[in-house]
């Protein structure tokens, strides 16, 4: 069975696989095209706002805010629900896991990343994951729900700990997050909250990597100061259910274990073409697999000016999807591809409040206050939906200028 | 194991069973007493605001807006999480279900009210329940999910059809917001969407029995219009995975079939004393079952003027619990107690955007718009904490006015 939609059957059909930041970039920019309509499937009916994702967690934001609905946003593209389980690229077919069929002339494969626990004993059981809504309910579950069971002595005090595994910007963002929150609760569970720790770990020499190391000391001092404790040179062993081993030896004990170690490219997509040790695919400089395959974001193997494959953040997402449209729609009308050039505007990380880190090239650093209102400003930017930034806006507003209680359901 | 809380021994301990309406109102009035503590004891840190429980259900607000952090809130409040399993009236010690006990020198109890499938078979095991915030993520996952798995053909079209059982204002809300989202949904499952019905089950001769018939006929009429097929007279008699069966053989069949047709006090409690028909403790006119114990809102059986227990709503409850924090602040200043009054203010309902009845008193009853912006306004200001009478009101803008596409998470 083919799902056929729209009657021009001299339009081409262009297939975007994944509703993150690149794939709804792509889309977006596609829809208006006169010779060529447009399909987006993805497993989940809304976009995530993923660099969010971590105050959700940590009880900041309820769950519907970090949502955007994608049926109802672009009329011109039709949504599929499901997952993709195998691509023909002679006959120019997808196979869904549903068994329907979708047959495309142009494919765009923006199937993300997920998180890999690199194959340490224990970690897959004994840690929560940091990647989709349920993964941050679960989180947002353990971390509040261990006070109410060690206040009424179900479980020891050392559950109140929580460790953290990666130092990049979502491990510390997290970190710093869990702080402020186990420092609310404090109000909340007097006796035995003040004796809750959180550690984060980092296996490289420093936290951030990719950022300068001026900005990685300066997070450490911050985070330090805040009662994070913090280990670089801290590669995981093993997990179990009570605590982490370090490869020292050192065990670190703790209730709540989050991995935010590290991301690679689904390898269900790995049989398309030569992929890297991150299971990305090897694209040419238009982005291309082939004639028919483009492949962008976190899934894409794109090397920068040096050589190395570009970092798997959404700014490069979106700009490779929008070069891909642009691609698709300049093809239509016969002009040459042009190579992607992706334009490096910096990266940011959020620590806590009135403290963050922002690059915005290799000169031009700043952190505290003013990297903290550039990091608020940014993400309400690049929110999808006015109502979601709206409502976000008047969650911070309240979070941090009228410091009213966190949120509380946890059943 | 005696929890004890405090220092003046010389001062008295109110324990308060219950944080919905009654019980907070109670504690907070109590709180400054200076001859009294208070504890307050319920099985979830947060108040449910369950009159907006059927817009959680449906999609329109998120989870998080409804539920007030208990907590936090009132500083001179001890709170304990926890359900109690049993009270020794003689020596004045509660029983937790974890073992702990805590003693009290008065015991308000505002324990209030729970579903109730009147042993109809099926009911329980194929009806969702409209009580918890649990319950209402449940409903909404039913309603949304249940689009995706017909578009999908997991499920036959028949499943897209929802039945209400019960004509009370939590069975009317739901009938009309959820009519509201089946035609909202239209625009994004254009083929099946508008085969989707929603039935409204009445067991009695009218909606809104508790109502001015006027106000039934309009809102019977304004339901139809809304296209809810709204049968009275129609006692559910079973209950099977596909269908409800009524008293006159009619089969209605439904993939989401909610039972809002009633409810009772918790049973666990009817040891106490004389109990009614719906488990509620029947007490004096100074809402007392003892000399120590008091009884108020849903679990309490209090006669009107006429002789009939007054309704299970929130207004009697508040003013229940108020009136009991100052009987209990009376009685330590050796003051007599007074006998308890309920102000009737009225009630209202709500049927759609623009659409909703409301009766203050025996002359004075309208409906229509002005209605609705009377029951938006009230329900605002009943709300407990800013912070959710802010983000709820935000909410009510993109619904009604900006008109934005609903919340999308149902996994």
């Amino acid at each position: 069975m083919l799902i056929e939609f729209g009657e021009q059957s001299t339009q081409k059909h262009a297939v975007v696989v994944g509703a993150g930041f690149g794939g709804l970039a792509c889309a977006k920019k596609l829809r208006k095209s006169r010779s060529c309509r447009v399909t987006l499937i993805d497993r989940n009916p809304y976009q995530l706002f993923s660099p969010l994702l971590y105050q959700v967690a940590t009880a900041s934001l309820p769950e519907d805010d970090i949502a955007f609905p994608i049926r109802t946003a672009y009329r011109e593209v039709q949504f599929v629900r499901g997952e993709v389980s195998n691509v023909d690229t002679t006959a120019k077919i997808l196979t869904m896991s549903n068994g329907k069929t979708v047959s495309y002339d142009d494919l765009v494969l923006a199937v993300g990343s997920e998180g890999t626990t690199y194959g340490i004993p224990g970690v897959a059981e004994n840690c929560l994951q940091m990647k989709s809504v349920s993964d941050a309910r679960e989180i947002r579950r353990s971390l509040l729900r261990t006070y109410e069971d060690v206040e009424d002595g179900l479980l020891p005090l050392e559950r109140l700990n929580v460790v953290i595994v990666g130092g990049g910007p979502t491990g510390v963002e997290l970190a710093g997050a869990v702080s402020e929150l186990q420092r609310e609760i404090q109000r909340e569970f007097e006796h035995i909250a003040p004796k809750a720790t959180v550690t984060l770990l980092e296996a490289g020499p420093r936290l951030l990597p990719s950022f300068h190391p001026k900005s990685s000391k300066y997070t450490q001092k911050k985070l330090t100061q805040m009662g994070v404790q913090v280990h670089v040179d801290a590669a995981v062993t093993e997990a179990t259910s009570r605590s982490l081993r370090l490869k020292d030896g050192k065990e670190i004990i703790a209730g709540t274990k989050i991995w935010a170690a590290g991301v690679v490219a689904p390898p269900h997509w790995k049989f398309l073409g030569e992929t890297d040790r991150g299971n990305r695919i090897k694209v040419n400089s238009n982005l291309q697999l082939s004639d028919s395959i483009w492949v962008i974001g976190d899934a894409a193997s794109y090397p920068d000016s040096e050589g190395r494959p570009l970092p798997m953040i959404a700014p490069v997402a979106i700009q490779q999807g929008k070069h891909v449209a642009r691609q698709i729609r300049r093809r239509e009308s016969s002009k040459s591809l042009e190579v992607f050039k992706y334009r490096d505007k910096g990266q940011m990380a959020t620590i806590g409040r009135r403290k963050a880190v922002v690059e915005m090239n290799s000169w031009l650093r700043f952190q505290g206050s003013l990297a903290w209102l550039t990091w608020l400003a940014l993400h309400l930017a690049y929110l999808s939906g006015g109502r979601n930034r709206t409502s976000i806006f008047a969650d911070w507003i309240w979070n941090y200028i009228v410091w009213t209680p966190r949120r509380t359901i946890t059943d």
